[in-house]
């Protein structure tokens, strides 16, 4: 099973633009994927996109590389004097695409238009996939009529293209049926998410005989997106058993890659690559809760080069507190053991998130376990604005001992940040290894969410802090990690 | 079509932890949409699980109120005690789950606690719907043989539950088909998505004669979520004609409404629900380019209670920068129109979002119009701390007119932004429609990059501000957006 992933497609979700040297680092994790073919860009589009189609063409990689065209010479020789090894060509199909795109001409013009343009393709040395655009809204006899011209004029490959995302898996399948019934050339399937059914519909046509599907990591693209590469993988592979070429292991990596660089943020429950799609919020890990993990994981996550992430919270049981417990040294009665559980439930009942953090301080709470937080913020004031210095002062008492100390920063957060660090200097050489604040969506009232790397010597601690004001929460998660290594 | 929400399972979302009023809320807003069951909790989970399910059972809702319940007494006294009209209760069916929950019991023993189980909840006067967890993978004939246990005791309604999201629509259908011929009450279908399937299972499960389905807003769940009730009801009302009681123009409410409650973000590119659903990254409302919006949209944007959106962007072409520039009253010759296209591009490679302020602004600057800016910021301070009300003072001068604001907020930010709004207040209703922070990494001396969308009347545009400083940035973002719009 061939894989065409669609850079290009992905590239055009809203609110994405790519380098040329970010679209090298994504084709080079595609070609370690194992993808077949990559869509690196459209060579007429822009200076950028040829450059990236280039550069990425010459760097010896194992997948074809092919640029979108439309059926024009101009978009045809951009492609060719990028050194693509093919193009994806598209002429529009449905009446409503015809119409807006070529206003006044009929399907024999289009015809026509898709001929010289294919011929042309062919002699300037390029690998020919041509598709029909919105085909999934045209007269099915056109769009046979369209494909029979453009295999007579030479090209390699055909597609369907169901852009705007209304196929179902019966139409997919039966279309591709008859198709592959009358052309000999592979024919490809192109789907759209818009109902959700961009994986099931790439399936369905493969089951019909499609020999080539496209795909995106992550299921960038346009509005709802295109088939997600991950998905249509591990659907055909574990559900179907139709092997692709992909390397399942780098499914992971490759996926956080893409998200890295084009900053659209993973949703936390997408399939296979989500953070959730193989977390379990049931608590450490013991025996009987790996078990049961497997009760609820329907392939493991090592297949796709992932881990088993287990997380305490509101559901949380008696097993993973007695694993917590376990860790720390504590042992609870019956009845202290059924105070925590249920002091953990109340705090999810009340709408809070339930941290490992937390979980740790309502045993110490009820087992009456005296934990002094060795550092504790008595003060905190930050001037910043316009033609002003952003500014911090703080007052920290550590270990008993009252610190007074200022600092001066890049804004607010820099400058209460380095007066921490500047008064917690003494007690021992600690570092910022990273300070990570979640995308902020919503508005300027939304809760931030700030997770900072704290490391002294060999020891490194995660710690988190969640207000709305990104200032405190900060502060809050560098002093939760102070207090674990002071 | 019977629609049961179940808001139970949307809150299993590790994270994901709702308060009762935050429940009500939901049950409410779910009311308005038309759901005909809502699944509100588990009744014996804790107590605010308990009290949620009584009070929303007590709100005089028209649909259905059920429980959450294993086949045990505790568990149904508790539903019966919080006055819910059902109970979704479940019995292991595959030989992992039998095994992890009741470990060295037999089918038999199952069959029998479960039918004690659902003559007690009978006696409860409860409305029984009897579940088979994992039934995809357990054995059909002890799942036959379950069932018609059930149901002689008392059972009013079945579900089979894909509780691992291993089905496909062909086994889905197939399945649902042969349990409808063998028994007479209504069978459901419960399915995840972890291979991105549940939508598509859903609606074969209906094809195959299951006469009510279970879903979450966005497809929240465990792990990779339920199947999400926006792409089943639309997917069977548009693509296959099957009617829900859903008011379709209720939907995207809803779906914001659970996204702002549980705090787990929409991702942009859901579908039907997501922020570029119906988002096309080309101009600005032409004649030419809404024309050509239909073209790339499956259903119109108002069907579920949303509008459509045009954004600027990398891939702006002619069409829309000619529309900008008739907006302002520019005009350019055929070179600098060239030129200004290419400064569009070359922002986008060198992997820039282009706002439409950007592109704006390169206009102006090809043309050499000097622009005078309407609102300019004088002056900025900032007070914020520990024990401080995050207070803002801002001096603006607008339209030539001083005007001096403070406002407090929830951060530093918020503050900034609330006095901004209140000193243009009297200049224009403009709302504040997204605020946006790309993930901070790096460390707290990183770029900053805030982008908000400003709407006045009809009207919406996007803004940048890009800093060190979170407060500057975003005051930056606002000011270049009011800029657009004063």
């Amino acid at each position: 099973m061939v894989l065409d992933t669609t850079l290009r497609d992905g590239e055009q979700t809203p609110g994405v633009s790519l380098s040329v040297e970010q679209k090298l680092m994504i084709a080079e994790a595609l070609d370690r994927l194992g993808v077949d073919i990559i869509e690196a860009g459209t060579a007429i589009a822009s200076e950028g996109d040829f450059n990236a189609i280039k550069e990425i063409s010459n760097a010896g990689l194992k997948a074809e590389i092919c640029s979108f065209a439309r059926i024009k010479k101009v978009d045809i020789d951009a492609a060719a004097d990028a050194n693509a090894d093919s193009i994806f060509m598209v002429a529009p199909s449905s009446p409503i695409h015809i119409s807006t795109k070529f206003p006044g001409k009929s399907e024999d013009d289009v015809i026509a238009m898709a001929v010289e343009a294919v011929e042309y393709a062919k002699e300037r040395g390029l690998i020919v996939e041509f598709g029909g655009e919105d085909a999934s809204r045209a007269d099915l006899g056109f769009i046979k009529r369209l494909f029979a011209a453009a295999v007579d004029a030479g090209a390699d490959r055909l597609t369907f293209a169901d852009t705007v995302g209304v196929l179902t898996p019966e139409k997919s399948e039966a279309i591709m049926k008859e198709l592959c019934s009358e052309f000999d050339v592979p024919i490809a399937i192109h789907c759209h998410d818009d109902f959700g059914l961009a994986n099931i519909n790439t399936v369905y046509a493969v089951k019909g005989g499609a020999k080539e599907f496209h795909a995106t990591v992550n299921g960038l693209g346009e509005r709802a997106g295109n088939a997600a590469l991950e998905e249509v993988v591990m659907t055909l592979e574990v559900l179907y058993g139709i092997e692709t070429n992909i390397n399942k292991q780098n499914i992971y990596n490759t996926s956080k890659l893409v998200e890295k660089i084009t900053g659209v943020a993973l949703p936390l429950n997408k399939p296979i690559v989500g953070e959730n799609a193989f977390t379990h919020e049931s608590g450490i890990h013991t025996s009987a809760i790996l078990r049961n993990s497997s009760a609820y994981e329907p392939i493991t996550p090592e297949m796709v080069g992932r881990k088993r992430h287990l997380v305490l919270g509101k559901h949380a049981g008696r097993a993973s507190v007695e694993a917590v417990m376990k860790e720390f040294g504590y042992k609870a009665t019956e009845e202290q053991m059924k105070e925590i559980l249920k002091r953990i439930k109340d705090m999810g009942d009340k709408g809070k998130r339930v941290t490992d953090a937390d979980v740790r301080t309502i045993i110490e709470t009820v087992l009456q376990v005296k934990r002094e937080k060795r550092v504790v913020l008595e003060d905190l004031s930050i001037v910043s604005g316009m033609n002003i210095m952003p500014t911090a002062s703080v007052k920290l008492k550590i270990n008993g001992k009252e610190i007074i100390e200022a600092a001066i920063g890049l804004g607010p957060v820099d400058a209460a940040i380095n007066a921490i660090k500047k008064a917690v200097k003494e007690f021992g050489d600690i570092e910022l290894v990273s300070y990570r604040v979640d995308a902020i969506t919503g508005g300027t009232d939304a809760l931030v969410d700030v997770i900072v790397q704290l490391r002294r010597g060999d020891r490194i601690v995660t710690a988190r802090g969640a207000r709305t004001d990104i200032i405190m929460a900060s502060v809050e998660a560098m002093l939760e990690g102070l207090n674990m290594l002071i």
